[in-house]
């Protein structure tokens, strides 16, 4: 196994050291990621305080300076992060577009009505932008994990014990050309490529429910393992917001796909649970691999 | 209801009157219309010959003169073509990629053996496009069904009792500039939109697969119906070739992902049992709308 390179974010600029003990708020929707951006921005100086979402976010982040909101409970969040002093704050973890029904309202969801209303309409990018400005517009600095937790991103080249063979270059550069398209249209962030065919393409349904379909899709009758999963940002994507993310779970569904493995864009793709993930590959003879932005 | 009109084809030079009697072969793959083709082909003047491709091929065919032959039987396919004089012919009809190791091959397979290893590498057109070259090759004419049976394609305009309101018609547009983009890389010919948000794509697993996990991804809280499911060719796809189709069931799952309605291509998709397929769109509410190429 390689060890595990730290790739260089694309935002360069961006990247700075922390004034030791500067605060940071992190929203964290579900998932392992919110408390590993925690401790990697622990490690390298900042004073993390997470705001966890009720419903989404995982017990890990009790392990850090907490509290709970609901996702209508915007007057509650802003206060929070006001009494912590969280002036610059990150939005990581998963979160599934919520029922308008069964949220929980405060009364600053009310006073925000207007423009939180935009944010249900349009693709992910788009709402994801009003988000951002929206905490803009309230004086917050809406910061990338790339800049607070560099060492979360995936490297460049393989990162496992396996690398991708000649066919899977190939498909990995086709997938990569599916998503760049798909990408300029605020579609998802997955593409499946096996023997130079597309077999799946991502939008809402999520990389997951993509792979567990490729089970069937993926079925050739050979037996060698062929195709790639590739992930990447989209073309201008604010890595601020939503970067794409794999981990453990993804390689396993990667593997029951029957892929040979997992291409991402080195520097603008976060790996959860590094260690479980590459371990997983290494077991299941996996690639991973970082391509480089002319991939 | 309104009537349903002929949609003009694309391809308008190679319609043409058949001298009465004029034979056609029909490869006949899954689904009811290659007898559906094969009816219309009779009533304007063709006499059709339909080989259907066994375990693909519906029952209905038996109502025309036919025969069987495996996907392999490349031998007994062209020995029938050319026993029945069927110089010109129709590929028509679903097909799943076959499972190399289960194809019963005859040596007319194994003659052809190089040509048709290439057919299982690269994209959906690129397979067909060199199926169309193996019979050119072999001296065939390739038709497509809109020369042979123009009445079964999409007319233009709504042709369900319900029509598409403002919001549908902006989501049919962004579903057809997202068909053209995939399509441009020979991806599948269906993409969900709803309130301008892209649900999902279609490449391998076909539109039903992909409207059944609408069902999930269209529950927004909301009660009334929401979004369109658009099917087109590709740009540029040769429409001799694997044309683009909707039946009932395709209103059945569109219906059950809560989705409004059905926009295609006007004389550019297939309309697979008509009548039944206007009558459950009207039963269950839903419009089937055909843009023009204007989109």
């Amino acid at each position: 196994m390689m060890p595990l390179a730290t790739g260089a974010p694309q935002d360069q600029k961006r990247v700075e050291e922390p004034r030791q003990g500067s605060r940071i708020g992190i929203i964290a929707g579900g998932g392992s990621l919110p408390a590993a951006v925690a401790g990697a921005a622990r490690d390298s100086g900042y004073s993390p305080f997470i705001i966890g979402l009720a419903g989404n976010a995982s017990s890990e982040i009790q392990l850090f300076p907490h509290a709970y909101a609901g996702i209508g409970q915007i007057g509650l969040t802003l206060r929070t992060l006001r009494r912590e002093r969280c002036q610059r704050i990150v939005l990581v973890g998963s979160l599934r577009r919520p029922n308008l029904f069964r949220l929980r309202l405060d009364s600053g969801f009310f006073r925000h009505l207007p423009e939180l209303l935009r944010f249900f309409r349009g693709g992910d990018d788009a709402v994801l932008r009003r988000v951002a400005r929206f905490f803009e517009a309230q004086g917050f600095e809406v910061a990338g994990v790339h800049e607070v937790a560099a060492r979360l991103l995936a490297p460049s080249g393989a990162f496992s014990a396996a690398s991708p063979d000649a066919a899977a270059l190939e498909d990995i550069k086709l997938a990569f050309r599916v998503a760049h398209a798909l990408g300029s249209l605020d579609i998802g962030q997955g593409v499946v490529v096996a023997r130079q065919y597309v077999l799946a393409v991502e939008a809402a349904e999520g990389t997951d429910a993509m792979l567990r379909r490729c089970r069937d899709l993926n079925n050739w009758g050979f037996k060698s393992r062929k195709g790639v999963l590739v992930k990447a940002p989209k073309p201008g994507q604010d890595l601020r917001l939503d970067m794409p993310v794999i981990g453990p779970r993804t390689v396993e569904l990667a593997s029951e796909a029957g892929l040979a493995g997992i291409a991402v864009a080195a520097g603008a793709v976060l790996l959860a649970e590094q260690q479980e993930l590459v371990e997983k590959a290494d077991k299941l003879g996996l690639f991973l691999y970082g391509a480089s932005s002319a991939g």
